[in-house]
């Protein structure tokens, strides 16, 4: 039950934000157990000015690629499955769209289950919905 | 003293707009122990393409008229407190603006009193304008 | 290891954006011990109807100057920190820009080490990171 919100320059073409939004996907299913369809994800381009950002601390040297990836989860994964998550992630974001993995920054927010409603006024996941 | 992010796809009205924001801080108002005056809200109108979403996850089916709701909020509210409000959130904002209640998602997340300075540098809510 | 995201009405100069990001960095940096080159900030301007905020609540009179600042941070600050921060923030924006100190809400969201990956794929903060 995770929600994404990419954050870049403007500039990309359709298929290159595509292929990051897939690419992100995917690394969440296969490494931070997100379910194959709870995929929820804003891209939000920015003009010139409106990103500011350090070229280099904890990493870089960062470019004009730049993207921040800040996730909201609905329950909390352990360190290590985050650590994985990292590592997948910007090596698939590097095959889909040759972004530079020094260029990938992750953010992850916690939150629980009823936190969230996904439709209709319902709260959170009920045992008929994860045996459905 | 929560603040509430609005994401949809550009194309609705002013009018429809309005009525959405309206409708979801009167449910906070009414069914989130908000106060009557505590309101702060963004709207982030998206394109084509900025806004991903599975049609069906746990939900739906989902429509381009699809708005994802993230509200931060300055303490905790219990489980059923949260169930009462998605509730009355869809259904007034199905009333004010026809959106199906389908096509409406929320996520809550929870932060302190200390987390907020409403203005003039001041933390929190004091004691003399809770009293006030 | 904080990301700040600042929402504010559409229409004021390069220089004024580029001003109150910096005395806002320059806050969290010499008040809420981020260190100095620390810095990931992004700018969101919206359109009239967009922004939706009381004029007075816990504070104000708000104008069409307000700014939203959601700061997500890496690891808790104390009460005491956060309040030196707040009043060290609209001290600091004022000069740059002229702001009314009641014109700046802050919001501060506490995340932990390792749900912060800069750049490459790597996790958190290692201790070689820090030393160096």
């Amino acid at each position: 039950m995770p929600y994404a919100r990419i954050t870049l320059h403007k500039g990309k073409s359709e298929s290159y934000l595509r292929a990051l939004a897939d690419g992100l996907f995917q690394a969440m299913h296969e490494s931070f157990e997100t379910p194959a369809t709870d995929r929820f994800q804003v891209i939000h381009q920015v003009e010139p000015g409106e990103l500011i950002y350090d070229r280099d601390y904890l990493g870089g040297p960062r470019s004009q690629d730049f993207v921040h990836i800040a996730i909201t989860v609905g329950r909390p994964r352990d360190a290590q499955t985050k650590q994985r998550f990292y590592q997948h992630a910007v090596t698939l974001l590097a095959q889909n769209t040759g972004i530079d993995p020094e260029d990938v920054m992750i953010v992850v927010h916690t939150t629980a289950s009823e936190d969230w409603s996904f439709g209709g006024g319902r709260q959170g996941i009920t045992a008929a919905q994860v045996l459905s």
